[in-house]
C-alpha cells in the first residue's frame, strides 16, 4: 500500500477530501520532469473535462435565468488559467508538487501555466477517485467561487 | 402530464432511451425560431460539457497507451461540428425538430451547425434525466464509434 506523504496529508486535509486511492493523487502532483513516477497529462486532460462539467453543471442549476452566452461567459470566468493558478496558490500546490531539481530551478512551480494544470490533474484524480461530478462539484466549487 | 409526440416516441426507440421527463427531450429538440416553446439553447450548453466528459472518459480509460496529444486529437474527431451532424442524421433529428415555418423553410433542418447543436442539447437533456455520465456514455458512445 502506497501510504502519502506528510505534505499529500495536508493537501487532503485542505481539500476536505482523502483519496481512496492515493495513487491517483500522488500522479496528478506528479510533473513531466519527474521521469521515475507516472505524470500528471493524461489526468490533467480529463480533469479538464470534468471541471468544464462540474462548473457548466452549476451554473446551470443556480441561474435558471442566464442566457446561453451568460453562461459561457461565466464558465469562462471560472475555468481560466488565471482562476486555476489562484486556486493552486489557496491549495498551497507549489509546495506539493512534483518535480526534477532543474525544473524546480527554472520556476515550474510558481508558472500559472503548470499551477493551472495540476489543478485540472487534481480534479481528474478526484473524479477517478469518486466516479461522481457531484461529488467534485461539491469538493471543488467552494473554492472557486 | 406531457406526452411525447410520435415522432418523438420514434426517436426514443431509435436511441435506446425513453425520458423519465419528456419535457427535457421536448425542450432538446426545439429550435429558437420556436417562440411558443422553451428551446435547446441552454441544454446545448449544459450537452457540450457533458459530451467532452463522455468522450473524454472513455478515450482515457480505452486508451491506456495515449498520450495527451493523442487524447486530444481522439477527442476532436469525435465531438466535431462534422461527426455530430453526422450522429444527428443517424437519429433522425433533421424530422423530429421543432422550428418555425420560417426557420424550415431557409433550411435550418439541413444545417450542420444546427444539427450538431441538437445533438448536444440532447446530450444534455439526457444527463439531467439521468444524472449520469457512465448512463450517457452507455447511451451515446456507441453511435459515434
Amino acid at each position: 500500500m502506497i501510504l502519502p506523504s506528510q505534505l499529500e496529508t495536508e493537501f487532503q486535509s485542505r481539500l476536505g477530501y482523502y483519496f481512496d486511492d492515493p495513487l491517483l493523487l500522488r500522479q496528478a502532483l506528479t510533473h513531466g520532469s519527474e521521469a521515475r513516477l507516472p505524470n500528471y497529462q493524461r489526468l490533467e486532460h480529463l480533469g479538464d473535462a470534468v471541471l468544464g462539467l462540474a462548473v457548466s453543471w452549476w451554473l446551470y442549476e443556480s441561474n435558471p435565468e442566464y442566457t446561453p452566452g451568460q453562461l459561457t461567459v461565466s464558465r469562462a470566468h471560472y475555468v481560466c488559467e488565471k482562476a486555476l493558478a489562484q486556486l493552486a496558490r489557496k491549495w498551497q500546490l507549489q509546495y506539493v508538487l512534483r518535480c526534477s531539481p532543474d525544473a524546480d530551478a527554472i520556476g515550474v512551480r510558481e508558472s500559472d501555466h503548470v499551477l493551472s494544470d495540476v489543478v485540472e490533474a487534481v480534479i481528474g484524480a478526484l473524479f477517478l477517485d469518486t466516479y461522481s461530478v457531484r461529488r467534485v462539484q461539491q469538493i471543488v466549487i467552494p473554492w472557486l467561487k
